[in-house]
């Protein structure tokens, strides 16, 4: 009976594990093979002069990155890994592994982006690596345990629609039958119907899609997007939301992935909460004073201004009421002064991570700010229509699941937070 | 400070509340209105003569399915939903609602399917119709809730791929720039890359496409599918997983869904544990014997077939040991007659609802598979090559989340177990 190699301790008289091998030194009188399952690392010794011949023959023929399935005896030894090695009765090669590989696994031989994301599936085989997808995992998943706690339903949206969420732009067409259909870009006009629908509290974690054609270190055509949306709330209501779930998910990953924290080799604190609001006037006189090029209230925040009020602040911090002439139209305006909105951004210190606000829920008003922006109304009627019939006032927010996970383990390229990314030259694998 | 209205005992002395206009009767001296929210129906009960006039003003001119908020005392009274009623100090208009209602909310006037769908916001406001999505949600999050217990990883594959699972069939083509892409159809060959990953156990629950042109009440073109794969595991081993899961989630609804089952009222029972495993075979010759139209050993199980057996069986159960031919290029032939495969679906009396099977992890195999299938290796080149470099055995299956609800609930339509449906027809809302 095969049992994960972390479960194999000095004191365990004898174990079966199967795994891939991950290095062999061969000593002449003396084997070592590691052998790798995505739990640890076990060393497996064999002594010539004493192994069965079966043994003997399936360790001299077996590759690196096969996967074997070894049986034996376990003895404590100080230096071997976990502080115990396993002496092999039994050692059988259960898929064997090509060579050369396309990939080191042991990055003895440091590899590009692309030939890494090309054969994925050993690059991914790394710990190094790995460990960023039991990350992400746990972040997801303490995302549903959040949500569950807190009473949100969770919905499921289209992903092939009629219209886009914010005018004609960045969409991918697909050929939908007889009709012109399009890939969303946001669950946004949808988790805004179910409140029109009284599902009051409702989160979405799914697939969005953007044709953006630029291609940089923190784009992807198709990313994932935890979306929330609450009745009866407003945008102060709803960023208390957003900053206790990222505390939460640190916090569980903090908890559940020592290990791959460890892997990864880097530091990793729970941000506190409440995060810091920073009006976006005072965000946009930090950038006029510390960046070169020029910038004035009115302006989005370019990268440097993001990356020079990130350094200022050093921690997770909103940046709030914006001026409502850059955000979306569904962004509710303050009654006292509609030239600004009831809208934030949550940063990071190295970027933003989510966009939300207070929506306008007033059919007439929203129709007008459409307009504003230059739309037509016309081609909103779907997701107009509810608003006539009962919208309560509602806030949400959108937040990235692959900026998140950047952030948090200080990866350099968001790629390296999607198994299989997808940017402007890659769809395989 | 507005509770939810299932917070309003007979025992509250006060309480302030928010929701929609569900009825008005208005009997003179005596106004009453539902009041609905999420979590259930409250009286208001306004008696003209000791009102507020800002109350009976309010309360004169709002209509059904209006947002509202309202304040007052609270007492116990038999005959009232909850056994309770609240008489307001103050009304609020929060939303107005137009009339007339495109849908009729209390469904004193029945609607067909797409006049439903076409306003489904106001459709999901029915309690007997939002329940269909709370229990939904509850199969969701519990499925989240069963795999990370059970140590899978939460992996994310790609919605847009530049090959298809199954050969070129029913696949929707996007304008992906200047390439060719598709929406992918199965994380099928994803989940089985992430196992010569060394990710061992994964799970995804996210959307699947096809372009199935015929339009059935058991058909979606977009739809989600809860998929898993499993290394060093055997069909058995993840036929028992299934079965888990499956009861899982249904205990999870019987326990934490009580209202909506209420609400739509079913019977609703947590199936039983093993389900019975028939194998092809005899399922054959039960259906052969039971209905009208000729079946024989070879053929697909077709919808009459599938009812008959279901109807001898009467249970959730398998169908085992299918013929090869009839199964995809992937799923291991036995050893000791290769014309039988490890494959299953796992069966409601009523339908299919889940497809699996140990996999073919023999590279080799897998090419002689492919071509037996009438299908060109070369077109699965970046699929086929982690079957070269360590493969290890696996097994898996993906089960239909709208089938799971629709089957659960006794619903006639799959449509009725999707906020959005997506048929050949519909892309709006």
């Amino acid at each position: 009976m095969r049992i994960p190699i972390c479960e194999v301790t000095p004191d365990s008289e004898r174990a079966e594990v199967a795994g891939w091998v991950h290095e062999v030194r061969d000593l002449g009188g003396l084997t070592f093979f590691l052998i790798r399952d995505r739990t640890g690392i076990i060393q497996v010794t064999i002594v010539k002069k004493k192994a069965p011949a079966a043994v003997l023959e399936a360790a001299k023929a077996v590759s690196r990155e096969s996967v074997v399935r070894v049986a034996g005896t376990v003895k404590a030894i100080d230096k071997a890994p976990g502080g115990r090695e396993l002496t092999p009765e039994t050692f059988e090669i259960v898929a064997p592994c090509a060579s050369p590989l396309p990939l080191d696994v042991v990055e003895k031989v440091p590899a590009d982006l692309d030939t890494r994301l090309d054969a994925r599936f050993l690059d991914v085989r790394k710990p190094r690596v790995a460990a960023v997808f039991k990350v992400r995992s746990t972040v997801t998943t303490a995302a549903y345990e959040f949500f569950t706690q807190r009473g949100f339903y969770n919905i499921t949206s289209p992903k092939i629609v009629a219209a886009a969420t914010e005018g004609g732009t960045e969409l991918f067409p697909i050929a939908y039958f007889e009709k012109e259909a399009f890939l969303n870009q946001s669950p946004q006009l949808y988790k805004q119907m179910m409140m029109a629908a009284g599902f009051e509290k409702v989160f979405e974690i799914g697939p969005i899609f953007r044709a953006e054609e630029h291609n940089t270190v923190r784009h992807l055509n198709e990313a994932t997007s935890i979306d929330i949306e609450v009745s009866f709330a407003d945008h102060n209501d709803v960023m208390k939301t957003l900053e206790d779930l990222v505390a939460f998910q640190y916090a569980a990953v903090a908890d559940r992935c020592a290990d791959a924290i460890a892997d990864l080799g880097i530091e990793f604190e729970v941000p506190k909460t409440p995060f810091p609001r920073l009006p976006y006037a005072e965000a946009i006189e930090i950038a006029a004073r510390k960046i070169e090029e020029p910038i004035a209230y009115g302006d989005d925040l370019s990268t440097p201004a993001e990356r020079a009020i990130g350094e200022e602040m050093g921690e997770h911090y909103f940046v709030v009421d914006w001026p409502s002439a850059i955000r979306p139209y569904y962004a509710m305006p303050y009654e006292n002064d509609p030239s600004i909105s009831k809208s934030f951004d949550m940063m990071h210190p190295r970027m933003e991570l989510s966009s939300g606000a207070q929506r306008v829920h007033q059919h007439d008003l929203l129709v007008r700010q459409i307009e504003a922006k230059g739309l037509n109304p016309d081609s909103f009627e779907f997701y107009l229509q509810p608003f006539a019939y009962g919208m309560p006032p509602h806030a949400g927010w959108g937040l990235g699941m692959e900026r998140l996970v950047m952030t948090m383990l200080g990866l350099q390229n968001i790629r390296e937070a999607v198994l299989f990314p997808r940017d402007r030259h890659r769809v395989v694998p």
